[in-house]
């Protein structure tokens, strides 16, 4: 897809500023990149200022946002609360020799609100806790069989990178996938390599790129858990992406299940770079024995804003909030789609939304649907889920919905090629 | 050591906090950990605040700081133009769906900065990037076989953590140690894998814990790269500890040789967590190829505080300082120990020296040392390098060394069990 020359005019910073990158970094951008680079052009490529459920790219224009910087965002941009609290650490200092009382008292409240917990650990990244999990899955099994589900995302961990480049063999040797929701291809995995399985890790619901998320099947959960249980396989939860945006006590809680060891990121401290890992009294030995640290892993600042965080979230039932704002905007999708003769396909829970058009084999329709928001002011994300935040008022999604009707019409318009049975279908589907 | 009552009273908060962490934190404390493990009771555990090159624990006690955060703080905690910059962009948004234009400015700073750089990656932790270096190179190469040095930390990464806890036979399969400075020992283990070493990974010195660090010998380094050109493996230097505190261009000017990829971190952002990876051109289409990416890496604030602690360490010549202040210091400590018939060797570049009991076999000395300096309000370590700042002023290193003297005394009054024969070479070269 070409980008016009509107679009050009648009996005100009945004494009002056990825030559310039192009130049000093390997394919300009990484990591965060889509839209830019599945709409090339015609898309922002660069963030100026953000603040609420809103955001600024570099060349000035307005974009109701459902991504929330890819998650982290939960209660808003530059949340008054959060800002004070991380504001006032920062006046004290944040990286010292020493973690500050605020690491305590964080492990502390975490511990309290994660049921199964007894213990908690930080770093950065979620991948830092991922790879740091299994690694005590590991020491506490003695075993080096790691079952994960297909398409499953855990992070940047060379066990586990979706990327080929650079991964060696020996760095899958002891992984082994198997089909989410199917306990058929769970069991063979698990039965063939039952005594050196050291871990299952999941997360609570499956959300492979490109794909309709797929929430757990009734049970499903349960049996994988009963299964560790039985095997003397340690259960990791990778709440890294849906943590604290389904349940305020972890997602295992939102679909009833319970694992040994859980890991935290996103979420947590509205922005500011902090993951967690919580555990098990029983892996306290064993989490003990993994080495972590980082050079700035007890950053005091980071923790007093997921102190704020938790604060604000619990105080304003925020998870209550986005998933009322997400079912609405789902709703909306739906309908507006429909009234424009077109079929989506919304899944996972509704705080974290994903909207694919239904039996589609490629991504021409999304592509062109998310062009034609950005160009009305309205951020969302063609392959990837997306994801609400406490900030998201009633008026901010009907303003979303009233973007995404007009991108919907755009998209009929432009997919006219539809066999005469499709467009029959999806016209009397969509007068019901 | 027991910790004695008036020490117990002096960090009582300290003491209090670390007993509630140790419900709630597998070990308490982790990472960073000494002197509050090596000295259980008679030390610092947690920081309250922090300006300069001084900081105040958690019961009020001040420090002079020798250990900069271990490395990031190096213009001084809480330095205003740091903060100036960091705040600055901190009101206009950190956390996107974008980068910000600061991502550009910085790449291309570095690359400008860097000698043989073409191009840079930006991360949270050291390890993120020595981990996609040797990626990088693996990629690059289309090899396996990865060479680092005996004892030499790079991260935590399971090809290198020092810990053995969850590390299992596959990660370590095809990583070789040679000996530091070694020639033979080096050149052997090239050799033997010579058509399969993607990477050498070598720091700029040899800075193992609770040994003297090393510099390179005379043409050591020259021989690696050598080697590397010849034989087709990319030479990797993981300047996250010293990088910024030797050469404003990085440690490799300083020790007068050139890497394929060098890795940043500490230094960088004065204690914003960041860190870089910066390569030659040769290797931006595999660099481009190794999935790299994290909920927080395009965080703008912390690139804007490494923008800012670059133009302050240049403008105001930080490491010429940093340089002038550690000799300063290495000088008077050598001869406040020899005024108490002590023997000190401080080893390592001046502007992270460190210092041990010379022809000791055990770390007693050193410990006590320690925990004088600490009840005398100077922060030091035992057996982790020292890290000075452009903060520290003549009058700081004056003040520090009035403490190591008394600290000395102490030493020398409380170790007075040795042999005859040793007490007079002490006596003989304090004299000297």
């Amino acid at each position: 897809m070409n980008a016009s020359v509107e679009q050009q005019a648009r996005y100009r910073r945004s494009l002056e500023l990825f030559s310039r990158a192009r130049k000093v970094i390997p394919g300009g951008i990484y990591g965060h990149v889509a839209p830019a680079l599945v709409a090339p052009g015609a898309s922002p490529y660069y963030a100026e200022r953000a603040e609420g459920c809103r955001y600024w790219d570099v060349d000035g224009n307005e974009y109701i946002d459902l991504m929330c910087g890819y998650g982290p965002i939960v209660l808003g941009y530059r949340h008054p609360e959060v800002e004070e609290a991380a504001g006032r650490q920062r006046r004290a200092g944040d990286c010292f020799n020493h973690p500050g009382p605020i690491m305590v008292d964080l492990a502390e409240r975490l511990v309290e609100l994660v049921d199964f917990a007894a213990w908690a650990v930080f770093g950065k990244n979620g991948s830092d806790m991922t790879t740091w999990a299994v690694q005590v899955a590991r020491e506490h099994t003695g075993r080096r069989k790691l079952l994960m589900a297909d398409g499953a995302y855990h992070g940047i961990g060379s066990w586990c990178t979706p990327g080929h480049g650079g991964v060696i063999p020996e760095d899958r040797a002891h992984i082994h996938t198997f089909v989410w929701n199917d306990l058929e291809s769970f069991d063979d995995q698990f039965v063939r390599h039952r005594e050196n399985v050291a871990a299952v890790i999941l997360t609570p619901f499956h959300h492979p790129l490109y794909h309709d998320s797929e929430l757990p099947a009734p049970g499903f959960l349960r049996h994988v858990e009963k299964r560790c249980r039985e095997g003397g396989a340690v259960l990791v939860l990778d709440d890294v992406r849906a943590g604290f945006r389904l349940h305020s006590g972890g997602s295992h809680r939102y679909f009833d299940f319970e694992p040994d060891i859980s890991c935290y990121s996103k979420a947590l401290a509205n922005g500011y770079s902090l993951s967690a890992a919580l555990g098990r009294g029983e892996l306290r030995s064993a989490a003990g024995k993994v080495f972590l640290t980082g050079s700035f892993w007890n950053g005091a600042v980071a923790m007093a804003a997921a102190m704020a965080t938790l604060d604000v979230l619990e105080r304003e039932d925020g998870i209550g909030s986005m998933q009322r704002q997400g079912a609405a905007l789902v709703e909306g999708l739906d309908a507006a789609a429909r009234r424009h003769g077109l079929r989506v396909t919304c899944s996972g829970p509704p705080s974290m939304p994903f909207m694919t058009f239904s039996d589609e084999t490629n991504l021409y329709r999304s592509q062109r649907f998310v062009v034609e928001c950005l160009s009305r002011g309205l951020f969302v994300h063609p392959y990837h889920n997306w994801f609400l935040s406490a900030a998201h008022r009633s008026e901010d999604i009907e303003a979303a919905l009233r973007i995404a009707d007009s991108a919907f019409r755009s998209v009929a318009e432009a997919f006219t090629e539809l066999p005469e049975e499709a467009r029959e279908a999806v016209a009397s589907d969509a007068a019901r």
